[in-house]
């Protein structure tokens, strides 16, 4: 097998979800996957650290394009249109492909360990769109509250995208939530 | 032994806390936690399941006491306002001891386990508000929001308790927590 496998990562990644999802993610192995998608586990490896980061390997783009969305917004921006302009850098990210994203949310839904290291990324997330929002001057507790917040925005907005029958583009989603919470708090 | 222990709970979790901070959470049996509260194991597991249950027992009388204030609260409550009363009432459970509470966010926070496990309670906690909240016929999309949107700003709060050098009440920093998140959003 050559050493460059054109799309093997994207058949790898097709192969590790259709797995996770007929046989669970604890009883699929690498080398399972590495069959499936017609390629060797040393290629597998070449792409993956390990099975797990077939499903959170997106992680270190997220990061990096909502933080250079929240860098790139203008002065006169609020904290929570920067955040909002970083988490629909996120969407724009996540957002062309729902399949795929639904796909990726039923195997963690279904395994406990999964859950909490999805957790663990939305937490990393947000704790690194705070320090963007200080770095711009925001003070600390109003960079971590806009922070937390926007999570929250984005994980309903997230759900329901996943959620949806009809056609939805996540970062129209988001965006109805950034509306919806803006209602929510109002109204108070 | 007897079988009664007077304050027998209180002093192994003051003796678990104790020892999860001098020696580390990983390092630390329930037998050590046992022979410093002066107490046999057979004692530690009449109160808890395990030495990660020390940590986390409140969980149920935070939930339940949340949920009755959510219940509680006047029908013309907002979602916001009705997320708010549970809030005020899960931070009256949590914000009579300082002390313990910033021992047991320091041990969580060295232990990635626990933090993982933390979060997955946060996640819990509001997963059982937005059903609350859909109880009280409020809509699917809003109910999860205003949770979540709670969950952000109480653990800001909580943060900002846990920080803060001088006399601060935990329902009142809940509470500025929430006002700091009407203006964040009114500015937009």
């Amino acid at each position: 097998m050559g050493r460059w496998e054109p799309g093997a990562s994207g058949r790898l990644r097709e192969a590790a979800l259709a797995l996770y999802l007929e046989h669970g993610f604890e009883q699929t192995m690498v080398a399972d996957i590495a069959e499936r998608a017609g390629v060797t586990a040393r290629t597998f490896f070449r792409y993956f650290a390990d099975k797990r980061e077939v499903l959170f390997d997106a992680s270190p783009e997220l990061e990096e394009k909502s933080l250079a969305a929240l860098e790139a917004a203008p002065a006169t921006a609020s904290p929570l249109d920067l955040v909002e302009a970083a988490l629909d850098a996120a969407a724009d990210v996540i957002g062309h492909n729902r399949e795929l994203a639904r796909k990726r949310h039923a195997v963690i839904m279904a395994n406990a360990e999964l859950r909490e290291r999805e957790l663990m990324k939305v937490a990393h997330m947000s704790a690194a769109l705070a320090d963007g929002l200080r770095r711009r001057g925001i003070g600390d507790t109003e960079a971590s509250l806009a922070a937390e917040t926007g999570a929250a925005v984005y994980r309903v907005a997230f759900q329901r995208w996943v959620d949806a029958a009809d056609d939805l583009d996540l970062r129209d989603a988001v965006r109805q939530s950034f509306a919806q919470l803006r209602t929510l708090t109002a109204t108070n």
